[in-house]
């Protein structure tokens, strides 16, 4: 009996190459399996099924992982207002790690001795695979054809064609990288680093130039609700995506540090995550204390940080993930957010938990709950240590 | 002979009623003084010049801080990208503090007893004032009529007509605030959780359909020409702020803690310093490394809060300049910005520290400068620690 | 009928004098209670409530927090390692805010309409005071007779001998605090910044000379038995207090941050916390990871930042301990400790949960779990970016 | 001609291993040097050099880089106060960074064509070596005979004894390695989690059994002066370390996170760097304001954390040593430590830059900067934000 191999398949040249070089040359039993983070519709996902049978392989599955990835992850990033280098909802690399968690728990269940990537040597998806892979299942071995034959996109044609699979491998312009939480677009201006991507480069075109008001209601920091309407927070999302997206709303280019080093820089078009953050930020800025405000930010950061580089299993990122639900206890409520072409703004919020109440004193008016004598007495205190800093350092 | 007293004086209600009544009932020779922080023009100093010599104060003078302000204060907001709660330059926050150091400084020059302000008990300038004043003079004494006695603008407008002084104290309908560094905009809509202030309130209408591409040059983290003429960092803003504002670039809410604990919510316009922000964040990003980026965020976040709270003073924020300036070394070149109706772009740098130089490897491209087995090891370090955790606490 | 005013009551002179001041000049029910955080033998609260009822209160309680203390407080500053300034376990500040918590809610059961304290107007205890009572009772009034009427020492016991009451109000050379969790010892010593405090300012004098070997088992990141011996968190901390302190374990002074600006110094003894900290730190080196131990560190510190300054009911707070709950799951294990005359050693651990297991390589032998080449692709990696950025920015 | 290698050489097994294999396999000239960070004698230094010409090297130099080494780096962990995990000052970690870079600098002006070092593949230093020549040197290749050959102690013996070298290459029982700044101890105990090394394993046996007092003089935060006596910072820790090892001061136990991930543990013996850190962090608590303290503290650390890991040459770094430096301005003065067997104490401190000044209140006494309604007053603002908070939250 063959070995069986699990090789995570996209339909693209590198995984198709690998499909048959596994088979072929390796002689294992291929699995292909392709995970949905919610960037694929029903009849991408039937295509690419048919393209693995196509290609031989014994066994193929779509792994639905979409409301995990929000349940483990993207829910995390809400509550944290992830973005890297304030710009960057983490639309890739946070769903490079549920791909390679559902990869390694089905190579576990049919009883894969190996588990096989088509990522080249280039890039942080070699990272994250190899690393989600190596600890938690350290007795499966990483098969990475690309990478280790440091193939051409030619020989890797050629090589299907004398296997009898042709089909149209042209190069896409841009490369897209679609999932429920943004779409990141790829091309020969983010390789340089003065040129911005052209109107086009984008997925989304603008459709159109009115505006609308629209209502998110968030519980306990999650969106539940679209214009009043329960939806659940994966609903919210990718009906936020669908409308916000008429609008060509929420690009913008990233640069950022890649875990092997160097500079890179990607465009992306994130609607719904951009203006989900917005607004739940906005939300935490009128029920958040300054204090919970600052170390969310701080371990928000490190969140995205640590998930970007491919570190989802480090422990610290459970303790992170604590920390960040329990401080969303009275983050519920409503915001107003109002879409227009190419920007949204956030109106405002309503929420029982308002710590920015008329009755507690309006800021700048005077009220009953302090006087200015309290503020003197404050002032004076307050400014202890640096008065007598100021008296010892400088009178000598 | 009378005391002096130097009266912070800006020609409103609250520092014309404390004009008078410093010299009528608390017999003080007053010295009016006007810190000009980049918010007013020559006819408007010398509208308030005039205005202080018709409620008879002994002597007037306008003292222009802002080149001061910009070298001891903005440069270090722009090194630090300093927006609070990632929305918020602090447009009206840092200029307080320097228009306190430019009194307390006059006050010793012409050897007052006494420094006034008209700030009330309700807000943050109140603690901004003291604080400085109490710091750097302890033996000067504050006197705050406002505050103090909790007079209403009707008792003030009375108080002013008994002694022959008739003017229009009409409340405008939105307060404004306006300095180099942004304007600030108060109004019935702010005092609320869930209204945005309406397109009228804002002093910069909408003025031009178009779009245009605009030039930053930074040399060592400032801003020193636009469109390749070199200018000055002041004059680059102002002219910034100029162009910028003819787009109504640069307008939002804030939504902050007080010093004094409460929750605020304000309007602003801030189109310079929102692009050169986003502009000097995008050169950064391009030419420090991952950790030099981490430690700027903290540090210069701090900074930002501790201004914001009237902390100037706090030795500690003489260390953080001293960090920000260090890392700016390198953050020199050229940044495209595209204005357009409500909005902005970074287009890209040019800058010959770049870091992401297709020299060294471009993202997701084949390269020279290091192989896949390379990654594969580093995997397996970076690895190490999560896989041992793993095998140590999973097999019990 | 009489308002009633709950009295914190120490049995001191400040509190003598409140308890008859209350009754007679302000003409309230006193209800005097003292609070037990585990400083206080049957004895002294028998005497403490004797001295009560002889000054005439209606009624007096002791409250025992000393379990709920620990609870709620000192097994968080366990988890978190807190030592202020690397130094201090909060001995004194953390109990202050579980006496005022007791106070509070027993100020509620009885209907008080005022809470009265007898704190001077120069110190920590009574911001910690205030702010409790201010914020979980905003209804009821303080009294502070020993701030307000700023008397001094004679003053007040003139006052208690008009009202026939006579006793030994001599002060004692050091003044003492005791706790479970310390004792914290100021003296003339104290009050400079030059002189160490002598041998017999402290409570406990050296009674051992020999050495002995203990260990402590901790269960979750808890204290739960001592040489084997489970006798729950608060019996480990007293019968590890009584061992090591025959030893003279645990003397210091602390240098820190009063919450009024100024500097204070002060002695301590705290031998069960001081060993229990360092003995849970050791474990935590074992059993956490990096990062882990990196982001425990830093919330720990805060923690003790914000309780030595009374910020007990800052919600963070509530978020910071769930955090630093969640890293302790695997923090189990004994810890050897051998105490000897005035210092003690961290001998080892045992965990089922270490890392330092040499299943997977022991540092600096060769193993089978990595090679030699893994980390030469690591350190290439690793290097990537500073090799960039030396290239880009030397060769100008 | 022959190429040149530069060797980084000890005189112990492996680089004299390495001497002849450079030499006689792979037919290079080389060049050995041995760089001094305070841990050799003449002596040692020259039966280094003879034992290098006796294997037939070309040439052989020792570096002397102590000054060099504190100037730009110990000066920088006493400002810090870098303790890794509060307990292990970087003795070892820290001089290899310079060690490497001596030897790259060698290696540049001879026109090396190779470095070789005789690590092996388990352990930190072959990253820490490793990065600085990738880095600085990325024109040279590097040589590691030891980590690539995998070669056991008795294979390395043969080979010698094979090319004529005999000498007795027993391994010591505990092996040893000892800088300026501390000595590292690991023997079979720290392979272990559960056992302390022996008394005897440390190379500095208690003499003395007395107790004595010394004052060290700190300027901007460096030692300068030993019991009043200028010295310069290298000789006043120098003579340090002789004084307070017969006290058998300054050991213990360090268990850290090594660079490739598994756990470490290591004994040290760093009198000195322990004294010095301890009395300088008691002098900082005197002279610096709580928010520099806090951001030292963060910085320290962090810094303490990268050069530990051989990233001495990541540009944050710099910045880093540029705020640790700016903090020091007001950091001196004098102070008491005594010195007794095994363990010291922080007397007190001296300095014209005290905060802790009685002329500006003393703790816990009445004083005249400030009332009783300040503090009220004080109390009242600080508490209001959680006030709102309790109110808006529980009244629902």
């Amino acid at each position: 009996m063959k070995d069986k191999v699990v090789l995570a398949f996209s339909g693209g040249l590198d995984t198709s190459y690998c499909a048959i070089y596994l088979n072929k040359e390796l002689n294992l039993e291929v699995y292909s399996a392709i995970v949905n983070t919610g960037g694929f519709s029903e009849e991408e996902l039937q295509a690419i099924e048919n393209k693995a049978y196509s290609l031989g392989v014994s066994k193929h599955v779509s792994l639905d992982q979409t409301q995990y990835y929000y349940d483990k992850c993207i829910r995390y990033m809400i509550f944290g207002n992830v973005l890297r280098n304030n710009t960057y909802p983490l639309s890739v690399s946070a769903e490079r790690m549920f791909q390679a968690l559902a990869i390694v728990q089905y190579a576990k269940e049919v009883g894969a001795k190996y588990i096989a990537h088509g990522s080249t040597g280039a890039g942080n998806d070699q990272v994250r695979f190899d690393l989600v892979f190596q600890i938690l299942a350290p007795e499966i071995q990483i098969i990475t054809p690309i990478r280790d034959k440091k193939l051409s996109r030619e020989e890797e044609i050629a090589y299907l064609q004398s296997h009898g699979v042709v089909a149209n491998w042209e190069k896409a312009k841009y490369s897209i990288n679609q999932g429920i939480w943004g779409t990141s677009v790829g091309g020969k201006e983010t390789l340089t680093s003065h040129l911005p991507l052209p109107e086009e480069a984008y997925p989304s075109q603008l459709k159109r130039t009115d505006s609308q008001e629209i209502e998110i209601t968030f519980e306990k920091g999650e969106p539940v609700a679209l214009n009043g309407k329960l939806l659940g927070s994966v609903a919210v999302i990718q009906e936020l995506a669908k409308t916000a997206s008429e609008y060509a709303i929420g690009r913008d280019i990233h640069i950022g540090d890649t875990i092997i080093g160097i500079k890179g820089r990607v465009g992306f078009e994130a609607p719904a995550s951009l203006i989900t953050i917005k607004a739940h930020h906005a939300l935490e800025k009128h029920t958040l204390t300054k204090w919970q405000m600052y170390w969310k930010e701080q371990l928000g950061n490190w969140y995205g940080m640590l998930l970007h580089e491919g570190q989802y299993l480090e422990p610290v990122m459970r303790n992170v993930e604590t920390f960040l639900e329990d401080t969303q206890k009275n983050v519920s409520g409503k915001v107003k957010v109002k879409l227009m072409p190419y920007r949204f703004e956030i109106q405002g919020i309503e929420s029982p938990h308002d710590l920015m109440s008329a009755k507690f004193g309006s800021y700048g008016e005077m009220n009953n709950a302090w006087t200015g004598e309290d503020v003197k007495g404050f002032t004076k205190i307050i400014g202890n240590q640096m008065k007598i800093y100021y008296q010892v350092n400088n009178s000598q």
